[in-house]
């Protein structure tokens, strides 16, 4: 079963802090709202303007992302937590 | 008797909670707001700007999605509970 | 006597909660804001955008809509107890 | 001495709710912002917008209206109390 | 040595409220914002949008204006006082 | 070593409020927000508005200027306090 | 391995206040927000507009540049302390 975020809407799976991951990424303990990294599992079909003009989102499926803690929605999707975020949530790529 | 919500609004049927979904989704038990699976019943003309130019919805009559808990406003029509919501309130399309 | 309601403005005429309308709508008796149906008595000449277009309403006197609670302006016409609403306020029409 | 408002700004003479007034309008007593009955003594040149186009204004001299009850600023000009508001505070036209 | 106001800014002169004004204004004592006369000593070149357009101002040098009591920033410019706001604190012309 | 402020912001040099300034400004000891004097040290290219147009600024190198006492960002450059702020923050100019 | 800031954001490696830059910027110590020096890492491809159209930034990587104190997400990348904020909260380029 799958899940189609709407608009500029992604899903993501989070990689938790407490494993050391793949891009060498190590969050700082502080007190500060501390960045996130996770995948992107699926991306919606763009920003829509009050026009109703559509512009691709620049994330796609399998990016690595930076995002901050708090951003998003947490859903279970097929027993996996997930998290529905808009790209503009989004920091950057890693990779 | 029907009913057509106007503009970008969205009339949904719940898909209750305590009710194993086709989908799969299962909602966690945590403080967020949590999202809540619903079906379309019916969806407005579409998004109107200021100057305007109305743009068609992306959900359509029969589409399973994912929307906020404290999304619209409660409605019965026909003796049923439904909920008119606005597109934007809607995370994504499940399926 | 008339009135003309200005721009996106909208004259209503609440249907009393307490009967059972022609179209089977019964407002549910919950904490939530909760609509109440109307019917559209006369209706502005259009929505004005800052740059001066004008864009004709959705809704039309005879018209059969749900609006929130607490929208528009109590006013009292030739006797007659009626609301001035945006049409922004309204949520859909029924029939 | 005349006095023109700028851009959209109306100046209005209000017909005073103890006065039955000519248009059958009577002021229902409730506690929500009450609509009061005035006149348009005089009209800006229109709105102008962040490009600077001009639109005319709907309202002109002479016209009925009903606006808020706390809309505009009250100012006495030759020795008469008027209200200065703008065109959004007016809810429409009696007459 | 003069004084340019930038962009939709204007320097005003204020007409003391204690003297009767030649245009007849007598402001009302009340607890509302009361607005004051003043004349328009400086105009800046007008009004910029984002995108650069400057649109000219619609008060000049000399014309006598109302406007809100505590619009503004006072400024004192070869020994007299004088303020500095924009032309949307501006109610009207008189005169 | 140079500064150059980004987009719409100026780097300013503040002239001492207990200095008679060589315009004449005696800045009103109120409680009111007082603007002050300044020179502006170098300008940013412009106003870059969201479709990335560039708009030159209405200040130049030089310029005697006034503006808000709390405006802009102190900082040291080369051993002399100086202010960033953006142009908006400008009154007006001297001279 | 490498980070890409999302379109109007930059990554900042900060050059920190205790060592004198070799710019000469000297933090003034008071209660005011301090700005502080930084060099751009990597710079997203550009700010994107609600209709999609993308502006490249003004400041590129190796470019020395002044920020607000509290400004951007602090981040680890391989090891280093590193911040990600947008365009806008860029004061300046020194150099």
């Amino acid at each position: 079963m799958g899940f189609r975020p709407l608009h500029d809407r992604v899903l993501v799976r989070r990689v938790e802090a407490d494993t050391k991951t793949a891009g060498g990424i190590i969050i700082p303990d502080s007190a500060q709202e501390k960045p996130q990294e996770g995948e992107v599992v699926s991306a919606g079909s763009g920003l829509k303007s009050d026009d109703g003009k559509v512009t691709p989102l620049d994330v796609k499926k399998g990016d690595k992302i930076l995002f901050g803690k708090w951003s998003g929605t947490e859903v279970k999707l097929n027993g996996e937590d997930l998290i529905i975020m808009k790209e503009s949530d989004i920091l950057g790529i890693v990779g």
